[in-house]
């Protein structure tokens, strides 16, 4: 059976300009690849109610489940949980669960929960909470999208909270191969090699140091011995080609 | 007159799965806000031919340009040209002048042109050349879309190459005001100044010390005077907000 799919939504002018470096792409690839979900596609849109409308309507539909991330502090730029909701057509107020986590958390602080603090109650109807260790405004799943802080630690534990409870398959495992050779030498043959294991993932990546060129081959799949035999096969098909 | 808009695709299963982070994206962003175009939406699709298709035939038509990275090497699951061809409905063959450029190449350093080298001169009909200085095998330009190298040396060369020959707008500049404050305590002054800079973007990104919650605010647009006045708006409000 293969493994489910899922995709990945960033909400976020300040990437789109440059301005900051997305760190949770990176992060949730590997977590998925460990929990037997294959990430198919990513998107970046920026601060955008239409732009995010239409992507988390797209994503959906199309993959078992979206993970987003960014867009749901207390600031006017935050505008995520408002098209999440509009996304799926159901209504959005602050709700009195995630009020009450608000509450506690500021009056144990001695502050007050003014109105942008409020609007990080804002939830949808019928999402389930997700919980934030770090600073306690909570995300949210609503079907199958995962609503998702965009600072990094956040994030973070987000994933953490959430993962679990989501049906996973085999974790994709992967042995690599460096070669001190240019990738054009060794592709003939590794062409080869793939076409034998329609199975498994063959990837080849060049790479460049003072002393010339190189390549990582990596072979990837969720049986680990079928992994182990290919790149077996692969080191016996070079050294047979250097003869 | 508003600045042109992009679309970057990033093609690649390393990148979804984790293995590697991609670097690409975040040096795009920065040399196209530099050069006054709008990056205003990323995708990231695996090695998958339908993937590719589908997400430049949607990319091409919505944004004024789209830059591609990844997938132009000489091993077989080096799929990118031939989707390209694909989605634009153009044949692709290995071409004259891409095979002398690697000819040359190859010739200089006693190595052969052999046949996974000579995937690399496969170039859609119609298709300029982008000039490839770090290891001959050229990207190219098919209508509004650029297809460059994943491997970030080359990927940086060929932008370099590409966009200067590009329309470009005004570009964006940043100020960025760093209070040690949470988000919440200042988000609803900031809203309230975005509401009467409708030509400035207005960001609120908190982060975390061992001292407690800051923000940084930045305000972008393309006039750096109004940017500069907005922030000194902003420095007074909150002079005034803290009496």
């Amino acid at each position: 059976m293969p493994n489910p799919t899922a995709a990945m939504l960033v909400i976020g002018d300040e990437i789109l300009s440059g301005r900051t470096r997305d760190a949770n792409m990176y992060y949730l690839a590997n977590e998925l690849t460990l929990h037997g979900i294959d990430l198919k596609e990513v998107r970046v849109v920026s601060d955008d109610p239409d732009a995010i409308v239409s992507a988390v309507n797209g994503l959906r539909g199309s993959y078992d489940q979206v993970f987003t991330s960014g867009g749901i502090g207390p600031t006017h730029d935050d505008i995520t949980a408002d098209n999440i909701a509009a996304a799926f057509g159901v209504s959005i107020d602050v709700r009195d669960d995630a009020r009450a986590i608000l509450q506690a958390h500021y009056d144990a602080r001695g502050a007050e929960l003014n109105a942008p603090r409020l609007r990080m109650a804002r939830i949808p109807d019928g999402a389930l909470l997700i919980e934030n260790p770090v600073s306690a405004a909570p995300g949210f799943s609503l079907g199958n999208v995962h609503v998702m802080a965009g600072v990094p630690s956040i994030f973070q534990a987000m994933v953490a909270n959430v993962l679990p409870g989501l049906p996973g398959g085999a974790p994709v495992v992967s042995e690599a191969l460096r070669l001190e050779r240019p990738e054009s030498e060794i592709a003939e043959l590794l062409g080869g090699l793939a076409k034998t294991h329609p199975d498994l993932s063959m990837g080849s990546y060049p790479f460049h140091t003072d002393d010339g060129h190189g390549t990582n081959i990596v072979i990837r799949g969720s049986d680990p011995q079928a992994v182990a035999s290919a790149i077996q096969e692969l080191r016996d098909l070079l050294a047979k080609a250097s003869v």
